[in-house]
């Protein structure tokens, strides 16, 4: 399988890392095992030991330091070793990972370290600047490689046919804008004096029609940020009322991925039953519509390649065609810069 | 995996078909759904949408269209798309195969459109004219190769060893004459004078001896319907007795197959409890004996060729034999006709 | 996969075969069945009936014959077909494998017949000449490759870090010797006034400190036997205070093995409760302990080539690397021998 390799992934949660614990979890099909050093920062380094490949995940932590439960080889997050019983530790090295922890998100660089730049992090602020009572996150596995996966979310059009009660109806035939290029690319969507998808409801209730504006940011090779914003037909837009979700998918195997999400609204920040419930109804939707039919998709296809099976054209596919091809782009430059 | 195409096999029951069920399942390794269109005659199409490959079978039916449910798609029985929210349908399709309700079955043709010819269909008339409390339905999932079945059904010698309790102990030594060849093969048993199985006792009771007379007339590639006739010895056979049994067996994978059967009699034919008893009856035997069996077969075989094997040829195996050469010479045939 | 063939393997204990059983197990990815022969002696042969590969462990033993239980073809411990209703067994034959009951364990040779010698059967008398009541037997099967577990008892070190609360805590550091070759191989830990592992404590209390020697003697392919005696530091060893435990590997398939094991004690020799309470510990230690450990190293690991890793050479792996280059050199050596 050919990933994008330098670029920023999602590898979890800022949270799922307290002091004690080894996180361990399989990134475009490498085990990678994530903990605090000493002093506290995130640390990503192959979850296999170097000599006799057990997952260090299944040893312990201590002060920053993993020992392999097999043999008691001792690694810190440079992947040196710095401890073992049978002889020097010498230049006993295992692989690490660059690894940042921002905006509640741990973001790992699976590409040559060199190039690990954390400007080029895909700017999540959105999620710190909203009140804890008002975010929304969540980790859902799939089994369904990680491009139909962003093929979902860049063709919003399926909500109106797989969430006809809750997140769509206003897409098929709404204005499509499509911009951006090489790593990034923006789709916004503008639905005008429609019937707002049951989830605008609270704020434009029926029979009131709406205009019903929705963006979604693409940064490669599956982060996306999606702002969406409603308000009763012809009158103004406030910006500020517009409610965020990320949507970040990291490929796990060529035939499965981490979906990770974190939705935010401006209103009610204070009130955590209304963000329980918004949960419940997002991963509702996801588990019970968008995951089986994303991994019948994946049954269907199952290891050709995507474009061998002549998929169909249709106007709502701009984007996830141009996302498809840009990372195609990206892939292929990548490999021309390994030989 | 090498299969026969231009030939007609079950799909299933027309029962399955109600108005509105979208009938899923696997056929020669290609998924198909199969629903009544707007007049009531049954439709089968690759359950696949040519969009994003989502299975049609996930989506709505409604006035014999199919709606996907993944982007709204709809597609008629011919395959044809005649609804799409996005644009024209233009000149989308989808695969459509032949299909015909005959004799309560569903026959699809998975070959060659412009060569199915409904004259082929095996005559299971047997079927309609038996009344309903006297007919016994069933379908089997086997994980077995359907030529294991078919030669299971083609050698009923093994009844005497793996059912000798119902349905064997005087198939070992009866007379066997075979005939027939192409498409087509018959194999007559004639048990003169023996101890006949216990599943004829209710006709002729121990410690009596019988005649017994079965035959199994075989249908390219897995059709084969078993009509069996016993009378006390020297008496004279009335053919008017005879029960018969469909073995329908359709390739789903390499490995697994399905297995339809419809068993009649033309005694107590007003009787549900007989029927529902040789109904438990049946299936214990397949379920019990014959299912292990063949899947342990196929555990050893594998991926293996069958003849690569070197399989030991006894007087037994004779019509299982010519069928399996009569099937490959049809399938070679078609691969050259492919060329 | 490569296998070393010319080689007695374990295939099971003795007390498994009693009158009537037919034993079915896969080794070196063949299925064999075992039973007992007409007089008592054990057999083995392919557990595949020549005719249609039915397993013959699905079949039934009657007077040191098998009867395959789909057509009645019959075939004694030599694999001789000895009953055939359908014609004479003439010539049919399946493949038998030379075995031998001794030490009460079933030793199979999987290779060449005309080699297989008994008197290169691994010495396991410590078995027989041990009281029953303070033997101790088991079998573990563990989805990992066989050498991976005999890497696992010939690098002892292990137990410090897997077994800190029962068996380690005094290998690390230990003086060790290492000498044979070819198709044996023995290491020995000499611990000095150490802290003697838990397992130790009934001979020598804490806070005394020990005197510990442990040898391990490996005989290709899998079998390994484990002499441990522990007493007060300074004081004289006794060997005929040693315990023993054998540890008997052989290949399944490329990812699973039999672990078969015995241990035996020179103490209590009387106490079924000590060996039951023993039995529980060494297999609480196997099944939570070493057991996930393999099985994570074989899924780690997959089908790579182990040296293609470049797995990291300490000192402690001395032993199990001269084992796997000395197979390594036994098995081509047996290739080259076939050409």
């Amino acid at each position: 399988m050919r990933y994008l390799k330098n670029v920023w992934y999602q590898a979890g949660w800022e949270a799922e890392l307290d002091g004690d614990s080894l996180l361990s979890r399989t990134l475009l099909g490498e085990n990678i095992v994530m903990f605090r050093g000493k002093e506290g920062a995130p640390q990503a380094i192959l979850d296999r030991c170097p000599h006799r490949f057990a997952p260090l995940s299944a040893g312990r932590l201590n002060d920053g330091v993993v020992t392999c439960g097999y043999h008691g080889l001792s690694f810190d997050g440079e992947g040196r070793c710095v401890g073992n019983p049978h002889g020097k530790p010498g230049a006993i090295r295992t692989r690490s990972f660059p690894i940042v922890a921002r905006n509640m998100i741990l973001w790992v660089w699976m590409g040559d370290p060199d190039q690990a730049d954390a400007a080029r992090i895909p700017d999540c602020s959105f999620i710190d600047e909203t009140p804890e009572a008002a975010r929304i996150t969540g980790t859902l596995p799939t089994g369904a490689h990680y491009q139909l996966i962003v093929d979902n979310i860049m063709d919003l059009s399926h909500a109106d046919y797989l969430h006809p009660t809750t997140l769509g109806g206003m897409f098929t035939g709404a204005k499509t804008h499509v911009s951006g290029g090489n790593d990034r690319l923006l789709i916004e969507y503008n639905a005008v004096d429609c019937n707002p998808a049951p989830a605008f409801h609270s704020i434009v209730p029926p029979p009131q029609k709406a205009d019903v504006r929705v963006e979604v940011q693409w940064f490669a090779a599956g982060v996306m940020i999606l702002a969406a914003g409603a308000q009763p037909t012809g009158t103004t837009r406030d910006p500020g009322r517009d409610s965020f979700t990320l949507h970040s998918i990291t490929p796990e195997t060529d035939g499965s991925a981490h979906y990770f999400y974190c939705s935010t609204r401006p209103f009610l920040t204070d009130n955590v039953e209304v963000s329980a419930s918004i949960k419940a109804a997002l991963e509702k939707a996801f588990v019970e519509e968008d995951k089986p039919m994303l991994e019948l998709q994946q049954r269907q296809i199952g290891d050709a390649d995507f474009w061998s099976l002549n998929p169909l054209l249709l106007p709502i596919d701009s984007a996830a065609v141009q996302v498809r091809r840009a990372l195609d782009k990206l892939i292929d430059a990548e490999a021309r810069d390994e030989r």
